[in-house]
């Protein structure tokens, strides 16, 4: 095992009891939650972070994963010197890390709505033996948390020494901290935002549609036809990849180099330029891994959330910090520190770290050894 | 007719002898090119400027079209207060404005690979009888120069006073200087650049993919078919909207208000917010004006532009005027920088002006006014 990892841990999995309600004004009965934790829950069990992850991420965010699938989560520029099987967050949870396991007993679930294992699109509706599909419910941030809430009350966890996480990950820890402002102490936000902004809105209706324009899709009931959207869900997926990154991290990379080394092959088929292969390459990949379904509804419920400043920063009684990176177009940084500024006006506790890097959004990430310090200090010097 | 228009104007068509030689290798047969002229040819055939037009422009840049499509080519933010059947720089064209019809002839032609009247993948290759669909050439910026020379010369016009346009037009202007330097007094080359930086190849690469991944597309081959990739193209167009808009100016005319006013409906299939309906409704107009084989086409020319700088600008002899505008983050200011640089090191006449305006790339269709005493500066100092 090498230094600072959980080592290989299994994702488990819990059924709720009872039905969980929703915004919509429906609920889901039977929900399962798939779950990883690291680190020994203390005797007061006072000492849980909850982490919770982005749109394709899943619950093992640390350590080697004992049957990893064929496609990792740490994909996109991330997927460098990866081992097969870790963690998305490996980085930042483990002994002495940033979410520091000897200390802490960090959670981790995949989020209501997923396909890795959580009750999502994909999983058997027990009103009908099938599985759910178009049958499905549209989903909240706050649908996400209340089911994390019930899942870590099953596990007779009722405070949070913090709840952390990434962009719609930051919207989870953000939407604790306002929906149970006395169960949480701490929330970790790094590139996240209160509110999409409106570009950031049409991206991922511009990812929904290419998945609903499929005609594999199928009104969303594609499971069992031997038919999925891959080819919207593909496209999809590259969308979302370039606004992941940063222009200049883009030519930095690849510059204008073509595929072939020198001449231009004149062909509307096959990539030309190596990052017209690189997209290919991350959408075939990630189809392999992710469901359609699930995608279209955690697309929907980031757009969805929106937190009303100032008033839900008179609500929030959690420290907070919040991190934001330079190049991230997607969730810019003056979101975070629009927060930042309605916190502090409400008197709370609050720190803004903006940091200079150049991956854009995915640097939450990339980023990890200079996210590292800022995490360990805020939550060394808190009341976690 | 209102003052400083150039009337009504029809589009007319005019067959060029012999065969187009291509980039590629190959060669065209039988091209047809759809073209309008705004303003007197001078006895001395002295007074030509060709306007060259963006992906989806066409011939028709001026006036107002005798009769006009459904859907004009004056969309997203410029369709407001548009007239039907006005051309797509009505404003810039005209008695007195930028490209003064009181002194100049103004040729304007559709784009060889063109869907609105010159010879593209939607006409009738002569070999067969039949639409060119998949048999259609790669052509490149260079091939629709020397189409627009080609056609040119059947006119009897053998050198030009300017050659202008945005985006990949602004391209063309770019090529006939370095193509034919001693042909072309001036370019204006506005919203433009030398090579598209990589993240510009990557958003052409998702919209190629997106059409290609329809199987209505059929290869290519849909004409006649009774289906064509409207879905893909839907797609497509939203993804080069986007990118065609800056983030401030989504914000400020859509913000992150709903279509229905207040509450939620929490739906998957439906717009939500205003921005979304606003997309579908970009998507749709345009796959009914707009062929995707063409789109293909033009998005793989422009990717493949590529002037070597300082190299270039030794050839060039043209005067250069650059426009570029600050919230263009498809085609950025540095890249017109760059060009007005590697001119004047070669000791060359170049104007660079930079447009504080809000709109992104569209500006160039967009803040008209603005830019019209320059280009009408830049034209009266000349020796056009």
């Amino acid at each position: 095992m090498s230094p600072g990892s959980v080592g290989t841990v299994a994702t488990q999995h819990l059924d709720l009891p009872g039905s969980l309600p929703l915004d919509c004004g429906r609920s889901l009965r039977r929900v399962r939650v798939a779950y990883e934790t690291y680190g020994t829950l203390s005797p007061a069990r006072d000492n849980v972070i909850l982490v919770c992850h982005a749109l394709s991420g899943d619950a093992h965010a640390a350590g080697l994963s004992p049957d990893p699938p064929p496609e990792g989560t740490r994909d996109g520029f991330a997927a460098a010197a990866s081992p097969k099987g870790i963690g998305w967050w490996d980085g930042m949870i483990g002994p002495g890390k940033a979410f520091d396991t000897d200390r802490f007993f960090v959670v981790s679930t995949n989020l209501l709505g997923g396909c890795r294992g959580t009750t999502g699109p994909s999983s058997t509706d027990p009103d009908t033996g099938r599985p759910y599909g178009s049958a499905f419910p549209v989903i909240t941030v706050a649908d996400m948390v209340r089911c994390e809430r019930a899942f870590l009350a099953e596990l007779r966890i009722d405070r949070l020494a913090a709840v952390a996480g990434g962009s719609l990950g930051g919207m989870q820890a953000l939407e604790w901290a306002t929906s149970y402002p006395d169960q949480v102490n701490n929330i970790v936000v790094i590139a996240s935002t209160h509110a999409l902004q409106p570009q950031g809105v049409a991206w991922n209706a511009i990812a929904r549609e290419s998945i609903m324009r499929d005609p594999a899709w199928q009104g969303g009931d594609y499971y069992g036809t031997g038919r999925a959207p891959d080819a919207g869900m593909g496209v999809a997926r590259m969308v979302g990849h370039i606004t992941y990154l940063s222009a200049p991290s883009l030519a930095e990379k690849f510059g204008r180099r073509l595929q072939s080394g020198g001449d231009l092959r004149y062909t509307l088929h096959e990539p030309e330029f190596e990052v017209e292969s690189y997209l290919r390459h991350q959408a075939s990949s990630f189809v392999r891994r992710f469901d359609a379904n699930t995608y279209l509804h955690l697309s929907r419920a980031l757009t969805y959330f929106q937190l009303d400043l100032p008033a839900a920063a008179e609500t929030i009684m959690a420290r907070t910090l919040l991190i934001a990176f330079s190049s991230d177009w997607l969730y810019p940084p003056s979101a975070s520190e629009e927060i930042f500024d309605a916190l502090r006006k409400s008197g709370k506790e609050a720190e803004f770290h903006l940091i200079d890097a150049p991956y854009g959004h995915d640097c939450f990430l990339l980023e990890e050894a200079r996210q590292t310090p800022i995490v360990r200090d805020f939550l060394t010097e808190g009341r976690a």
